[in-house]
């Protein structure tokens, strides 16, 4: 869009926007907020931003000692560690670019993010060594491997294939703190997170420092966060920027806990977490929470979260998982909605003190289904086919456009990606939805996976919601599947509870459905299985299911 | 400073920052959140951010009709009513600057403004017609004048020697609606305030739509409010952007209150407002808190403010006065401190976790009276008369140096004024300071009103704050007035309570400030008097105090 230069400004408009602020003057001002970390041994580290501010210093200067240097990419493959915490805000002292990698991403694809990033230094806790050595002979460009040892342990003590290494709290000892930070033009990038989209090579999204800093403050405000908060890092820092509230915490002032190594394995040990740390803030995607609440479910005593917000991101939250957060722990569910592309930040769901005298319980808890209304900072669009808006009614369905400070503006190096930006500036993100009389932005589906049924439309999304909230339900995807006559007809596959296995049958689904749906929109077929395919990043894998029962309808 | 450039990013770093943007989408987001504003008339206004957004949209249209252009200067004489608002956002929609005149400036300083920023175009309100057509004949370049006209009023009613006139509400009666605001580029100046600086001709600061964008995510996040706030706009609008409550009460969904016109004349009106239409936070300076306080101590059933935050700033709020809000009314003064120069916000007084802990009661109160810690997204130094940086011990003095996006870099056209600056991009405060190991910044004196006795420096202002906390006194000004022998000596002027005049002594006031203040500190001379010379911004005019009672130490 071309710009007009007004009357000048006297401002101070060469000052940079940097994420380095943030650290600095977070130091300066929280110096002595906690950050709590359980490290790789189960131990409990505690420390203050300022103690963090010194060691992210050092760290400056020792990644510079081994040739780090401005422009460089830095791979980090981590775990929700205050030493990734270091390395978020530490890295930006040498002037080169965080590449954050996705540890369940699979080997070919993740050498194919370091090797299209240009990656020349790697950082690697040592319990994901088995994925970096399975991966180094892929990656000729790496030039280092720098190792976060299990506490308390030398690099000498490590046994490993890669080389040459190096010990992160060596670096951290040896290296003279950097205090004069290179002063980086706030359109440089500062961190990279490669998309991981079930269809194509991953794609990379480099945010600047200018959009980083944009987004933070538009997290800090859109969740009221203070110092008085303690922010849990429960979404994987590889996810997003893992999703920007930690960024936003220490601009504000929060207390900081970092679970560490966690898995759906180890649900006991956050869930403990949350509780003993008081924990006020976190955010994840259902994937987790699901799991989480029913692992609390089983509990005698249940864990008391009471004023916590949970931000939940990813899909859209289901009514049963927020009313169960908020039943059995008093902790509130807030679903947000973003991407990659974002930062992540797009919308949030607050209600509005006009709806809240207006709306009853069961009404209330509907509307935080909904994505919520876009922040202010980014222009939001939903169009049709033809590329015209639709009218704001929570009816007509469209393509949602985004466009912004801390929205991409392109995919990094990758040919053929161009028409997913319109020629106003907006990025398509593939979600079909609608906006409401209220701005509320509610998700139907992506593009691709709307069952397109008789010429008309099904929400697969509402579909797998309206499921899950079957009282025996865990977990349900909903696809659309090949079929002679309708051109395609929905499939849904089911999880359920223990209990519930071999009480609920397809018929039982179909009629709980036939609440909200009409007959025609029905599944022809409901399968009960004992897991669903999902992707690296916890997403009902659409792709690998339509593949499996491409013949359901017509073989 | 020199900026380097690192490894490219994807952003979308073209996407200029903008106030435009703020309001663009409060209206979409808080369409149905309410405005109130009292009218001249008294009558109150209650329309919402749309019905706002629409005038504003008819206003830029109509401003362009009488050929308001890119670029241009407009003026603005008006009190803090909902029309101000508008013009606040509704003029950005034709591209010119919006320039906020003080209507407490002398004429020929009022006039000089006008001349100085080039104004072509003035919107003034009826009831300061006589101002306006007081400067007019000095003021030969504005081509026209709208006027905010009493309700219900037609322009034709309106007598006035000003050609040619034209109606605020006719203008949007008839103006097309701007929907297509121009793309201005960030760094374009969106508003201009002049300081109104106790020496030389007020100095214009021309603030970017960058500056201000950010500005406003500040005072955001550091103020912590949201659409359950209902904002009530206090502090002049032409004062430093109104303080920047009101753009960021639009950017996260406040409620807005506007008083309309009031004066020291009118509190009783002021106070049943805040009261009525439940005000949760508010600004202003001691010069208008201290009176509302002693209106209130006056009234047999005090109003209920619990829980409100209302921030002080302009100069240091004493103890007493936040005590008394607290004990009669259960509203929080939270301090925070800027200038013009600073769009305004650099510091807030926010008591952090770790110190409320650690601090008794009496301590808390002290700590209040601080500016409080600078917030992040500013750098700033305290450095001594060598130009260096004085160590944080809450004791060494120095000047307060503040650089960042929201600190201007220049005065407009104001040649000799570049020394106010510094090499590395810091403007220089004037006000002299301490930080302590806390990072809370306090103010001790203005550079120029520091007491030099006998080479050694006495705050003025620490011993107005401890003269104040006397029962009997009202208010009190302390200034350094030359002597024979010590260079310096101090000079208190002293307004006492009324049931206080004859009942207090000079020694009574010495006897109460040899608590805090040593001997050799104290003022040789008390005087008690009616009132105390003020500036047209209600702080204490210490020029005119040194000048009238230069000779009382060597006459």
């Amino acid at each position: 869009m071309e710009t007009v230069m007004g009357f000048p400004a006297t401002s101070q408009d060469d000052y940079q926007l940097s994420v380095t602020t943030i650290i600095k003057h977070a130091a300066r001002n929280y110096a002595r907020q906690e950050i709590v970390s359980r490290r790789l041994d189960g131990s409990m580290l505690r420390y203050t931003y300022a103690d963090a501010y010194e060691r992210m210093q050092k760290l400056g200067g020792g990644l510079g000692d081994i040739g780090v240097k401005i422009g460089d990419r830095v791979g980090v493959l981590a775990w929700n560690s205050h030493e990734n915490f270091e390395i978020y805000f530490g890295l930006p002292a040498t002037g080169a670019v965080m590449v954050l990698l996705n540890l369940r991403l699979a080997p070919q694809d993740l050498s194919y993010v370091i090797n299209h990033s240009g990656i020349s230094h790697i950082i690697v806790d040592e319990t994901l060594l088995p994925i970096a050595e399975g991966i180094a002979p892929l990656c000729e460009n790496v030039k280092s491997w720098t190792i976060i040892t299990m506490p308390g342990k030398k690099l000498a003590d490590v046994k490993t294939k890669l080389e040459p290494t190096y010990s992160y709290e060596d670096l951290i000892a040896n290296g003279s703190p950097v205090s004069d930070w290179p002063n980086m033009n706030e359109r440089s990038a500062y961190a990279a997170c490669y998309t991981t989209g079930t269809t194509g090579k991953p794609k990379g999204v480099y945010y600047s420092h200018r959009d980083v800093y944009l987004h933070t403050t538009a997290i800090g405000m859109n969740t009221n966060i203070s110092p008085e908060d303690t922010y849990c890092q429960v979404v994987p820092m590889f996810h997003a920027l893992g999703w920007g509230l930690a960024q936003a915490a220490a601009m504000v002032g929060c207390r900081l806990v970092f679970p560490g190594m966690y898995t759906l394995d180890t649900l006991d040990s956050l869930s403990k977490l949350l509780v003993e740390e008081k924990v006020t803030v976190s955010a994840g995607a259902p994937a987790i929470f699901m799991p989480l609440l029913e692992y609390i479910r089983g509990l005698d005593e249940k864990p008391d979260l009471a004023g916590a917000r949970l931000l939940s991101g990813a899909s859209e939250p289901p009514v049963a998982m927020m009313k169960g957060f908020w039943d059995l722990t008093g902790a509130e569910i807030i679903h947000a909605y973003g991407a990659t592309e974002t930062t992540p930040l797009v919308t949030v769901n607050r209600l509005m003190p006009w709806l809240a005298k207006e709306l009853n319980e069961e009404q209330r808890w509907d509307l935080k289904r909904k994505q919520g209304y876009c922040v202010v900072g980014l222009d939001i669009k939903v169009v049709n086919a033809a590329g015209e808006e639709v009218p704001p009614d929570g009816k007509t369905p469209g393509e949602i456009l985004i466009r912004g400070p801390w929205i991409t503006a392109s995919y990094y190096n990758s040919p053929g990606s161009e028409d997913q930006f319109t020629a106003d500036g907006y990025w398509r993100s593939g979600d079909v939805g609608t906006i409401d009389s209220e701005a509320y932005l509610k998700i139907t589906d992506r593009v691709k996976d709307v069952i397109k049924s008789g010429g008309e439309w099904i929400s697969s999304v509402d579909m797998e919601n309206a499921i899950v909230s079957h009282p025996g339900v865990v977990e349900a995807a909903v696809v659309g599947v090949a079929h002679p006559k309708w051109e395609e007809r929905p499939l849904a596959l089911v999880v359920l509870r223990k209990e519930a296995v071999g009480e609920v049958s397809e018929d039982d689904i179909r009629q709980h459905l036939s609440k909200t749906f009409a007959k025609w929109q029905l599944p022809d077929t409901v399968m009960f299985v004992d897991q669903i395919p999902k992707t690296s990043v916890g997403k009902l894998d659409k792709k690998v299911i339509r593949t499996e029962h491409k013949d359901v309808y017509s073989g």
